[in-house]
């Protein structure tokens, strides 16, 4: 008898329809013998309402009131969920966060779990029932209820697959996996059977939103083996996991493009020690997210340098105004921002292993007229800002090459 | 510096403006330095909303997690309470009824408080917040959530006035205070300045329904005094406390009418010892209140004799099927109902040192040519049942006799 650990996000629990077709796979699955435990997150369109009403109280809520506020959506989900599998008479109990024995610090709005007490969990499993909790949410020591930000639910699912010792954690989504590169631009991607853990936080990293880095951290960081697949069919979906000597045969695991990302170009920036600290650190007080950064090689005699940068798009008007007002201070000419920009990447583990990866990559972009703007590398990753017009052709030709 | 506990139902926060309009209040009381604790109910419709997502799932979800469904109501309020303070600069915490201390018997959906811990409440006030506490939830010992059923907000202040040992406790609601009779039929009623427990317990019970008998109860055993006021404007409101006996020298407070009530009749019941406790455990069973219960005496030699009693309206058709249930087995004749009846009393603790107040009340009721149908009475009320159709009249006449 296996120990499962399922979560459905928002869209599966959408409403009561989704919720009760939740309830029948949870019923499926235990009618195999399984042991259950069911994380599902806030009905899709709550958490906006109720950020909404907040909003109209005042623009800046108190971080501590808005997890009083939105751990309430995740608290009606698990009763609805609990109630489901109750009316296909299958005994279910519902634990908001708290109850669980989600223990997290105090930050609220993006709390980290400090450490999980299964113990109702565990007592309740013993007992027959499938135990359904409220993802996203926790408490702190003090008895705080606090919230883990955005994929807090992926989080706790795999949290509470570690805590629990769990055989299997599936986690459901609206896809049916990870692909080989998103199947609306590239027609003939494939679904992955599996991934390591590695490669699916790269492939996080360049845009390929199917989870949050920290869950796959965490995932990695205990050895919690999980499973991205569909809430809306049966088929398997991609198994992430601990890298095996297997992975390395393929050298390209998958091809994303992320089109949400702006360049902001400094020019003749005075290259002193602690010049480039300084920039960063004031646009990282702004919260600002940088990602790539490149730094040319000073201009021979004056003694300056360029520093390019990419930052999420939205925050680029921000991202001008900061450097605006240490222009003047740091001492750099002119500030170019381009917005028409696209991150082309290729992840996979088998890079390590394989040479001249970087050299084909280049040469397919040439063969596409493709003119690369940034370079940036780890050992299992390489992306290339191109112009973003030749983005998604330049992402199909890539495919074809390296996974075609 | 006085403590006070207020309370605001579902109306009163209603919406983000009303809920507002609940801190510009609550703020106008801190600043004369008062500290403040504030009970909130869920915002008006919000229960009904969750009510109905529930039976989309299932018709009869468990009392459990009902109440895990029915809690983050006030959850949600609480937290706008907060901000809302927060936006006029006062400092101010939201509890849930677990955080708040309030544990409860296991009897989901209509628990009973068992005891207060407001340990967290009490450091929250030195700290200098306002502290919002959701009404109508606590949890059990084992940390199951739990509610308190109809009127439960109500309870929630009372209880924590009491634990807190407040000086004032305010129950905030969409009337002015308590009336000596429903002003919508009588136009003079006067809004009473003050009303014992006892009597306020007598008016619940008669349909006057500001507030629920258990409040009322609850208040009356631990000695808190509160007052009923409206959150829509400033007029003092009806202070509820122990008699005084200053109260007597009125003899009567109050005149109710409550259309909501049937009758029905048992014709030729046998004369026996254990029949009517055999009817009264059959409707009991079904959870049908009776209320006014009338026995004539025995038919001479037949043995046999007539049994009345008024139910709610709405319990009706349930109870004519268990009666027709038992009816052979009990041996009764006939099952008559009536729906077409009022019950009319009045209330006074001035009565009991006042004589000839019933046969005052048959008197104005005989002159206003209204046949009385049932009388039942307690050391400080009078009831009577009399046709619908002249209920209005009879009560009218009533006021104007005693209290006009």
């Amino acid at each position: 008898m296996a120990l499962i650990v399922q979560k459905f996000g928002g869209t599966s629990v959408g409403n009561t329809d989704r919720i009760k077709n939740v309830a029948a796979r949870v019923a499926k699955y235990r009618e195999r013998g399984e042991k259950l435990v069911v994380v599902v997150s806030a009905m899709s369109g709550v958490t906006d309402s109720l950020i909404k009403l907040a909003k109209e109280i005042m623009p800046l809520p108190s971080e501590r009131e808005m997890d009083m506020l939105l751990a309430t959506g995740e608290q009606t989900t698990i009763a609805l969920t609990a109630m489901a599998l109750h009316s296909l008479g299958v005994p279910a109990v519902s634990l908001t966060g708290a109850q669980a024995g989600i223990v997290t610090d105090g930050v609220h709005t993006k709390a980290k779990i400090q450490n999980i007490t299964p113990r109702q969990v565990h007592h309740l499993l013993k007992e027959g029932n499938v135990v359904i909790v409220a993802g996203f949410q926790g408490q702190t020591p003090e008895g705080q209820i606090t919230t883990l930000g955005r994929g807090g639910s992926d989080l706790t699912a795999i949290a509470l697959a570690a805590a629990l010792k769990a055989d299997l954690c599936q986690i459901y989504t609206d896809v049916d996996g990870v692909y080989t590169a998103d199947p609306r631009i590239v027609p003939n991607a494939r679904k992955l059977a599996e991934i390591a853990y590695d490669e699916m936080l790269e492939l996080a990293g360049t845009g390929a939103k199917v989870m949050q880095l920290r869950s796959v951290e965490f995932a990695k960081k205990f050895g919690v083996v999980f499973e991205v697949r569909s809430s809306l069919n049966d088929n398997p979906g991609t198994i992430v996991k601990e890298e095996t000597q297997n992975m390395e045969s393929v050298v390209i695991r998958g091809v994303s493009l992320d089109k949400n990302q702006a360049k902001i170009t400094l020019a003749h920036v005075p290259d002193k020690p602690g010049v480039a600290a300084r920039i960063f650190k004031a646009i990282g007080d702004a919260a600002i997210n940088v990602d790539m950064i490149v730094q040319t090689a000073s201009h021979g005699a004056s003694g300056a340098t360029d520093i390019s940068f990419t930052i999420d798009k939205p925050d680029l008007l921000k991202a001008q105004k900061v450097l605006e007002s240490i222009k003047q201070d740091i001492g750099f000419k002119q500030i170019v921002a381009v917005e028409k920009i696209a991150k082309l990447s290729i992840v996979g583990v088998g890079m390590r292993s394989h040479s001249g990866v970087a050299a084909r990559m280049f040469e397919v972009l040439a063969n596409e007229g493709v003119n690369i703007d940034m370079i940036s590398t780890s050992e299992i990753k390489i992306s290339v800002v191109i112009d973003l017009a030749k983005g998604e052709q330049a992402m199909k030709a890539m495919h074809a090459a390296f996974l075609g």
